[in-house]
């Protein structure tokens, strides 16, 4: 071989040099598995964690069974401003309006008709617990399913104008597949509520539903002449935030995660990160910055909770302006 | 290819038929997927339905995504005379008395030593959670995967004398296969706690630990200068039996299965076979009925609850007996 690539590159076969060169570019194109990433260290910090632990010559070789990731989706698979859940229970409050005209006038419908934000606000904890109930809840399962797709199809970004499909984050589709690819199994970890997000999981992200842990509402299961299904009761039964990601991670999957990502916003993925890192394994941990008013939205903590253990515990941070090159998925499904 | 075949069978080419005969004898027996089962009308009923789901042509076709299966452990996987989990509490209080010889005279830990069947039982249910917490809370789930290894490691049936992984039922073992070699995602849905059946679910059964649905106590997740890890706390935080085992399917999968199998004993399955009947998809609902005192154990439930609705609903009842050929595994993993 070497004397054959000596007798082709001698003698001013420029053609062919230039021939191999666009070649090799096209090859080198081809085998970038996040094409939508900037070539900075944590792109590159990515591609050096999945490469030792699916090789078997590393030390820190994970075998395929205990490659487990988690990713947060709110801000950190789609744009969460504002929060996609709450266009669904406006969504909701209108279809329910709509059912039975009277509840126009009645609180808490007419404060989220009327975009009465003073109003909504004051409700606290218990109010907003509440209007979730009236939106998510007092339905059988297959119904709620039925309403989730109707809101889907039809709604779009209030201040982007886009559809939902449109908010999901390109970048991030890339390393989904690029881990999948290296038979990681994904699971998303998130503070919506778990059949919300299942109704698009594997649509958006290519994420079977039953990968999807999230907050959950009490069921009870009815078995009568005229229903056989899952009832959604009111009340919150499991929170999917912060200490509870790792608690609902031991419960759903029993295996630590060695890639967790989640994002700078409420400090709801901290626990995560940290259960991730002790992990047995080589382990990585991300957050993606919203440091981009241009492209999506820029906004950070009050009490920085999330870079300070970032910086602390050696964690990778995503800026989506340094980081990505494109923000919002190529291709809508 | 017919002149040819008619040119070799003809003229007395006996020995050739004889060949192609024995070779055919050889490729059906090899095509059995279930060869511990007799071939009765419920192993016909399984090899039915797994064709028509996976047929494309057929009307009953499944897409693969939504092949679900659901079995539940004692007593449809495994033997439960005793229950395995109860032979693991006795092993942890040997444990825990090794470590703090004082408390083998205090209750209950001397009912449990002794055994003391009488002592036991009027301890009632409040009593029996006692027990499971001293035995399975209070501890990192490091240190109850390790105390469960052990167990697994070392026990032996108190009464068959062999180790627990040759209680396994070799039937159900071939079914597992069978259904996985269709496509099926399989689920154990059981009472035992998660921790506690994960420990094995691959090695006796090839499920991997995260399709594992079980009981539960309460977790907490500690993150330390000491300790990161998933504390085991007092207090069940989830049942998983009857009426709450197609909630639980709903929490984990949320998926309805299109497969469910159970057993005959203490009534703990009928609503996770009703649940799948509900599919939107042709479902079939399996119970396995220990009516084989020669070569396992022979129990019925005192209300013939399972057995009623098996008729009623025309689930597909398994008698041990009849149906299988073997009982027990043939090779211990």
């Amino acid at each position: 071989m070497t004397l054959l690539s000596g007798h082709i590159f001698k003698g001013g076969n420029w053609w062919l040099v230039a021939c191999f060169q666009l070649l090799s570019f096209f090859v080198q194109a081809q085998g970038d598995p996040l094409p939508s990433w900037n070539n900075s260290a944590v792109k590159e910090s990515i591609i050096r964690f999945v490469s030792a632990v699916t090789n078997g010559q590393s030390s820190g070789y994970v075998p395929p069974e205990d490659r487990i990731a988690t990713f947060d989706n709110d801000g950190t698979l789609w744009a969460e401003k504002p929060v996609i859940q709450e266009l669904f229970v406006v969504f909701r409050i209108n279809q329910l309006v709509a059912k039975t005209p009277a509840l126009r006038n009645k609180q808490p419908y007419k404060a989220v008709l009327e975009k009465n934000r003073a109003y909504l606000k004051a409700m606290g904890r218990n109010g907003l617990l509440d209007l979730m109930n009236i939106t998510h809840t007092g339905m059988t399962e297959t119904d709620f399913r039925e309403a989730v797709r109707l809101f889907f199809d039809n709604a779009r970004h209030p201040v982007l104008g886009v559809p939902i499909a449109q908010l999901v984050y390109q970048p991030q589709l890339e390393l989904l597949e690029y881990l999948k690819n290296n038979q990681f199994k994904i699971y998303i970890c998130s503070g919506g509520t778990v059949e919300f997000i299942r109704a698009i999981s594997w649509k958006y992200y290519g994420i079977p539903p039953e990968q999807v842990i999230g907050s959950t509402f009490h069921y009870a299961y009815v078995d009568s002449a005229r229903v056989n299904d899952i009832m959604l009761l009111k009340g919150l039964y499991q929170l999917n935030d912060q200490k509870e990601k790792p608690v609902n991670i031991q419960y759903f999957i029993g295996k630590r995660p060695i890639l967790a990502c989640g994002n700078i916003g409420g400090g709801g993925d901290i626990s995560m990160l940290r259960f991730c890192q002790g992990s047995q394994y080589p382990s990585l941990q991300l957050l993606v910055h919203h440091d981009d008013d241009e492209r999506e939205f820029a906004y950070e903590e009050d009490d920085n909770e999330s870079l300070n253990n970032a910086h602390r515990y050696g964690w990778g941070v995503i800026s989506m302006k340094n980081d990505w090159q494109h923000i919002f998925v190529d291709a809508v499904p």
